[in-house]
C-alpha cells in the first residue's frame, strides 16, 4: 500500500526538528557539546523524587495509578496556581491544565487557534519547537526583532499593520520574555510594560512560554519576574513546565489562560490524550509537598550561574573578536554569531571531525533574515573543565577559517 | 478580548466527551456505578510498580529522569515488540513509537491521515473517545454494521463503494477486534482473515485498537489473539496500552505500523510533546524486568471474568426480557439495548436519582441508526455485591419504566 498517497496536508507540511536531527552528533559521547538543549540531570533531585514516587505509590496508589480529571491532578494544579499567584498570576487550580510538558500546551494552543494559513507572530530568533508546533497546524511565522531589552515593538506594530492591509489573520504572538531560548535574553520590565500594552492595542492574543523564569542568575531585584500575563490575564496564555527546574523526563507542563480558551484546550485534550499523567503529577506533587523547591531553584540558578560564568570566560579568552555572543543574566544558552558570510551549519561537520565539539546552527531559530551566521551554545552539559577545553578548540577552529577566507 | 473569535475551525469542531461529561455522576460514591468507562484500579500492581520506580531512581536517574528521543524509551519499545512478536507482529522496538495512552497513538494517527471531511469508518458502535480524536480533525465517521463475528463485509464494501463513487476520500476503516468498547464483542478467526483480505480489495488502511486484547476471560483456543496486523501489516497502524492491565494513570501506549506511517508520527510526536514521558515508560520497563507480567494478565483475567458473571447472572435474574445484552468473553464492559422507542439517555437522570445507579447511554457510541435504546455497563468497578444490587435496582426501574408506556 502507498501510504504516504494518503497522508493529510498537515501531515505533508510536519518538519523534522533540526536539533533533534543532531541527536547522532550529540550521542557521541567523546564530543565536547555545547548544542544540547537539555538541563543537566545531575540537577534533577532523584533522591527526593524516589522518596515521592514511594510515597504517592504508598499512600495512593489507587488514585495516582487512575485516569484523571482533563484538566489532570487537581492537587498539583493547586500548587502550581499558588506559584503563579505569587508571581501576580489570578489563575486557579481549577484555570490551571495540566500538559505532557509544556511543548504540549503549545501544540494545545495551535490546536485551539490555528487554521492553515493564519500568522502567528514569533520573536527573532525564536524556539524552533515551537516552529515546528505551528508548521504542524500550517500556521505562519512571521518574524519579529527581538532586542536585548525585549520586542522591538516599532517593528511589531508595522507588520502588524501591513499583514492585516494584505488581508492576513493575524492571531497571536509567541514569546518567550525569559532567558530566551535560543538568545539567552530576558526582556527587561519596561519592555514588558510596553509589550502588554502593544498587544492591547493590536488586539494580538499572547503566547507567553516561561520554561526559563526560575533560572535568574542575578539578584532578585535585577530581573523582571512578573509574567506579562499578569499585565494582560484577559488575552495571555501562559505556559510553564518542570522541565528544567525538576525533571524533564516527567512531561509535566502547564497552561493558565482565560477560561474559554482553557475550557477549548480541555477539550483539545481529552482528544489527544484523555488526560496527563496522573502518575507523574502526583509524583511532583509529593515533592513539592514535602521539600523546599525554592532551596533547590537556589541551587539550581547556583549550578548554571557558574558553569555560564566559566564559559563566557572561556570565551572572552579564546574566542576572535569578530565573533559576538549573549551574556545571559539566566537559563541554559548564550547566542553566538559568526562574520557576515561564516554559515555556521555547513562548518559544523568539520568543525566535529576536527575539533571533537559540537553546537546548534542557528538558521533554523531565524524566520526572518540571514540566520546562517548564527549558532547557539549551551553551557548546561559539560563540566567546567571540558567549558573551557572546547571554547579553545572552537575558538581556535574558527580562527583558522576566518584565517582562511 | 473575545477569544472565542479567534479559534481555529478544528477548535469550533472539538466536541465534548459524553463519557467525561457524567463525570459528577460517576464521582458521587453513593451511587452504584455500571458507567466507569475505566479498569478497576485494585487490579494495578501497585507494590511492584513502586518497587519498579524504586529500581528506576536509584540506578539510573539520569535517563529516567531527562528527554528521550521521540519514539521514547527504547528497553521499553523494545519489550512490547517482543510481546508484539509473540503475537505474530513483526515490528522491532526501532518500528514501536510509544505515546502518551493509546488515545494519543490514535491522535497521531489522525494527525498523520485526515484533512477535513475525509471519510473514516468506523464500527457500529464505536469507542467514543474515538469520534472525539476524528471530529477534532473534522474527520467524518461513517458507520459500518459490527455482527456478533465481526465486521458486515457486504455492508462495509457498499458503503466504500457508495462513498468512493459520491468522490469522497475514504482513508481508513478503525476497529477494536477485541471485546470491543462498547459491545464487550470480539472478532472470530475466519472474521480477522476476511477484514484483512477486504481492507485489501479496497485499498483500505486500518487502524487496529487493541487495548483489551489481553482481557480474555474464556481459554485460549475459543478466542484469536493474533491480531488483523499479522495478516495486514502493509496497511495496518495497530495501537497497544498498558492503561488496562499496569496502570492507567501513567500514559503508556504504542502505535506499530508501516515505516513510511511511523515516521510521519514521529514528527507529528516532535511537534506534539518532544516525546513521552522517560521517567513512565522505564518504571514499566523494569517492571516487565522484574515480573511475571503473564501471571498477573492470568489474575486480571480471573478478576474481570468472575465480576462478568455475577452481573450477567443478575441481569439474567432481574432484567426485563425485553433488554437484550452482549455476554462479552473478555474485556470490561456489556452492551445492552432497551425497547425500541425508549431513551437510555432520557431516563438516565432519574434512574440515578430514584435507584442510585448509573449507566452510559449508547447513543454516542452510534454513528448511524438510532443509538437511543443502547447503554453501556461495565463489572469493573463495583464489588459482587454491589454488582448483583445494582442489576436489581436497574432492572425495577426499567421494567417499572416499561410498564408505564
Amino acid at each position: 500500500m502507498d501510504v504516504a498517497a494518503l497522508f493529510s496536508k498537515d501531515a505533508e507540511a510536519f518538519q523534522p526538528s533540526a536539533i533533534r536531527a543532531l541527536a547522532p552528533l550529540l550521542n557521541d559521547s567523546s564530543v565536547i557539546s555545547f548544542a544540547a538543549g537539555v538541563p543537566n540531570p545531575e540537577t534533577f533531585p532523584a533522591e527526593a523524587l524516589r522518596e515521592a514516587a514511594d510515597r504517592v505509590l504508598r499512600d495512593l496508589p489507587k488514585r495516582a495509578l487512575q485516569y484523571d480529571v482533563t484538566r489532570g491532578y487537581l492537587p498539583l494544579r493547586e500548587r502550581v496556581a499558588a506559584r503563579g499567584a505569587a508571581l501576580g498570576l489570578a489563575a486557579t487550580g481549577g484555570e490551571t491544565l495540566l500538559t505532557t510538558g509544556s511543548q504540549q500546551a503549545l501544540d494545545l494552543a495551535a490546536r485551539v487557534l490555528f487554521d492553515p494559513g493564519d500568522v502567528v507572530l514569533v520573536e527573532v530568533p525564536t524556539y524552533v519547537g515551537a516552529l515546528v508546533t505551528f508548521a504542524a497546524r500550517r500556521a505562519r511565522p512571521v518574524g519579529i526583532v527581538r532586542t536585548a531589552e525585549g520586542i522591538d515593538l516599532a517593528h511589531l506594530r508595522a507588520t502588524v499593520s501591513r499583514l492585516r492591509g494584505e488581508g492576513e489573520r493575524v492571531k497571536a504572538l509567541y514569546v518567550i520574555p525569559n532567558f530566551q531560548n535560543p538568545s539567552g535574553l530576558a526582556m527587561t520590565r519596561a519592555a514588558k510594560d510596553a509589550l502588554a500594552e502593544a498587544v492591547a492595542e493590536l488586539d494580538l492574543l499572547l503566547l507567553e512560554d516561561d520554561p526559563y523564569g526560575e533560572l535568574s542568575f542575578g539578584n532578585p531585584e535585577s530581573f523582571d519576574r512578573t509574567p506579562v500575563a499578569v499585565r494582560q490575564p484577559g488575552r495571555t496564555v501562559y505556559l510553564g513546565s518542570f522541565s528544567k527546574t525538576l525533571a524533564a523526563g516527567f512531561r509535566v507542563g502547564w497552561m493558565h489562560g482565560p477560561e474559554s480558551f482553557l475550557s477549548r484546550a480541555e477539550l483539545a485534550q481529552q482528544a489527544v490524550a484523555l488526560c496527563p499523567s496522573t502518575f507523574t503529577a502526583s509524583v511532583l506533587e509529593s515533592y513539592l509537598a514535602h521539600n523546599d523547591y525554592d532551596a533547590h531553584l537556589e541551587s539550581l540558578r547556583g549550578f548554571y550561574r557558574t558553569r555560564k560564568n566559566v564559559l563566557l570566560a572561556a570565551l572572552g579568552e579564546h574566542f576572535p573578536k569578530a565573533i559576538a555572543y549573549s551574556d545571559p543574566a539566566g537559563g541554559l544558552f548564550t547566542w553566538a554569531s559568526l562574520p557576515a558570510g561564516m554559515n555556521a551549519a555547513a562548518l559544523l561537520p568539520r568543525c566535529v571531525a576536527e575539533t571533537k565539539t559540537a553546537y546548534v546552527p542557528g538558521a533554523s531559530f531565524v524566520v526572518e533574515g540571514d540566520g546562517t551566521p548564527f549558532f547557539r551554545m549551551t553551557y548546561a552539559k559539560e563540566t567546567a573543565e571540558l567549558l573551557a577545553e572546547g571554547a579553545r578548540r572552537l575558538g581556535a577552529f574558527f580562527a583558522r577559517e576566518m584565517e582562511s577566507r
